[in-house]
């Protein structure tokens, strides 16, 4: 982490959207890379680049079943003039010292097997015989069944040019080649290939570790029973399944109570397996926002980029947040606002750019598009605030879901985009073109 | 697994793609739902209408930090003539027991905290003096640092409508409502909502766990020396990475050898942990075809929809392929062929929708789109075969890469499309719309 603050904000003034988001982008940084199995490497940003180090395919093989000929003792062959050649053996795909194959002779070769030497081509085993003379077939019999099928006469149908049905060595990359850039993400096809050319192992940027814990005294796990007062605790379970959504692996800790010297003290705790904390709730101006008042004094003076910053947004819903880093190695931490829909809005638009931007992803927001407004009236926002409205977007347009209330889950659950709606617009007509943030 | 085959192909006739595709997901059913945890939940597929058991809020509650207050006491309030109103206590969220506010009173209140019984409405924090006597504050003093603000006197420079900052109970959802459709996929936001209402776990299909293998004595490990005739397994890397991106918890068994005992022995094995079963390699015209040879005997002629069967698709590449079930559960497999490009493109078209029918999602197949062919020469395809050929799609254009070679590893990881060549096209001009099916 370095130092957090990009403007120093006096107390009162509004951070914008983007002024947070910048500021939070400048201090994450990627990853430490390390070096993972090709399986636990799924997904990661590749940090080196590959080279290839021995040609693929690594010898000249067949494509086809059939039989490794001499293209001379072929010419001219037909249905009713048949080239008939001696069969002197099997070559298996993996086959270490294949059978050689002389003029007049034919070796069986299965797909993938090395080319034997001395023959020149390959012509597959539905232009022959299969060695049983009984005219064209339209595969081999399988060896367990019919070993004497390696041995015998082969009938040939058709001529074939040389190497014909044979993969060059080299066809698909060559020794020196590079295989991927760095900075490639690792899908399966990427995988395939780092495997085919033998890599077991590759460098790429981890997993980010994300650690989530909401706060407040009125938080009751899901499946208990709730007392006067209280909830149930929705935003641990919401944000430890967005985190693994944006890459994460991710550990809810679960609600904490409003005392501020357990919530310093869980944190703490949890700082070991972190590379980002997350909290929700106690970030207002209430007099029992404990992590505000945890976390404020989380900080060591002497230590640039330590210690939480705590901020209003020009933003709705999400206007108070908390952005730093605690601990000796100044683990970025995220405290975002308790209500279930500011937190999970905040998570979209802060938390999960700085989730990918520790994975080593360049590409690290949710893809926005324009869309016409659905709507029986029009939409109403607050001067000077950037609201994210719920919505359900789908063929160029956008229709809002329940209302601006930041406490509307339900609606939240039904929704599929953000519709976004700028600082200076107070009023969006129905069927006026809106910019939407495109979640999962 | 009902029975396999829809239609009784003649040995040597080619399956359409399309028959395949429809020969296994009529006989792939979803799994049997059971109860998960909700982070366990996640990507799920919920089987039940989830109803609201208690009305969400439970209370009403304040939307804002403040003082909870009567109407009447705070009527032309204003900032010469602010109402001077009693603390009588705070009221923080969780709070079980909330003071009562009675004529000229008021109560500190937290965002969330139910209001308190005699209150009829909030006020901001920041419409008040905070009780410190010196005009309009930003916030309230933590409690722990100054406790005394629940005590004294504040002034209010606003009135305040009745039930003005205050979330109604039952204004998210109520009780009896359906808070989800069965059907529903749970990402984080409808985890969120089932949190909310007090859910801890939910019924929902599993994620499916898929058994990945390759077979070829050719095959050695990527990290491990290739001797002659040796390549590396990268099919079993691809497919169990491909099969995780489907949904799957998927377990890579890694190469067998092309011996029809171990690998039958090897498939028994992993019965125990498979919903569904995918090989690579062995299931051509070959004498070493293992899959074929060692599956083609695992049906028992008593069951229908019991043992594998093997076909040619009129389709390149992936034209052998093997469909089927084994074991006493009947065990769906689908055979690939070895190809790394077949097996890929092969996965994608059949085994990536099988496991998301025993998912029990609805939407089974890849999004496909047109795009304009951007290419220096005409494709060519053969007749009667449906080409997938590997592209880059951007802008509504699709650019193939490589060839049509089914062994070219670095061609695919660089595409992030299929480019389809139907049955009865031979060539595809430059500029011509095609059809893709975009990957990942």
């Amino acid at each position: 982490m370095s130092s957090a603050a990009t403007r120093p904000a006096a107390p009162d003034d509004l951070w914008s959207v983007d002024e947070h988001l910048e500021d939070i982008l400048s201090a994450v940084r990627p990853l430490e890379p390390i070096e993972l199995q090709l399986l636990d490497a799924q997904g990661c940003v590749l940090v080196e680049d590959v080279m290839v180090p021995v040609s693929l395919p690594p010898f000249d093989n067949s494509s086809m079943d059939g039989y490794a000929v001499r293209v001379a003792d072929i010419a001219g062959a037909g249905e009713e003039f048949p080239a008939v050649l001696e069969v002197v053996g099997d070559v298996a795909a993996g086959a270490a010292d294949p059978v050689r194959v002389g003029p007049g002779q034919a070796a069986r070769i299965m797909t993938g097997a090395p080319l034997p030497p001395g023959a020149e081509t390959v012509v597959p085993v539905e232009w022959t015989d299969g060695g049983l003379g009984e005219g064209p077939v339209s595969g081999m019999r399988s060896r367990s069944l019919a070993p004497q099928g390696a041995e015998g006469h082969v009938h040939v149908y058709r001529s074939a040019a040389a190497r014909a049905h044979v993969r060059a060595r080299g066809s698909d990359v060559k020794a020196g080649d590079l295989a991927l850039e760095a900075g490639t993400v690792l899908g399966p096809p990427q995988l395939a290939l780092l495997a085919a050319i033998g890599r077991g192992t590759v460098r790429v940027r981890p997993r980010p570790r994300v650690v989530v814990l909401s706060t407040g005294s009125e938080l009751v796990q899901p499946g208990e029973e709730l007392g006067p007062g209280q909830i149930h605790d929705s935003n641990s379970f919401a944000l430890t399944a967005a985190a693994r959504d944006a890459g994460a692996i991710a550990y809810r800790v679960g609600a904490v109570a409003d005392d501020a010297e357990t919530l310093r003290s869980t944190i703490e705790d949890q700082l070991i397996r972190a590379d980002l904390l997350v909290t929700t709730g106690g970030v207002s101006v209430g007099a029992y926002d404990v992590v505000k008042e945890a976390l404020s004094y989380a900080g060591d003076a002497d230590e640039a980029g330590s210690g939480v910053e705590f901020r209003r947004l020009a933003m709705q819903p999400g206007k108070p947040q908390g952005f730093g880093s605690i601990g000796p190695d100044h683990i970025p931490l995220l405290a975002l606002p308790g209500n279930p829909v500011s937190s999970y809005v905040s998570f979209e638009l802060f938390v999960r750019p700085a989730i990918r931007t520790l994975s080593g992803l360049t590409d690290v927001h949710r893809p926005r598009a324009r869309a016409a407004l659905t709507a029986d009236e029009a939409l109403r926002s607050p001067r000077g605030r950037r609201q994210f409205l719920r919505g359900v977007h789908a063929d160029g347009k956008v229709t809002p879901v329940g209302g601006a209330g930041s406490h509307l889950v339900a609606a939240l659950a039904r929704a599929n985009a953000l519709i976004v709606v700028p600082e200076d617009v107070e009023s969006v007509e129905p069927g006026t073109e809106v910019e939407v943030v495109l979640l999962g």
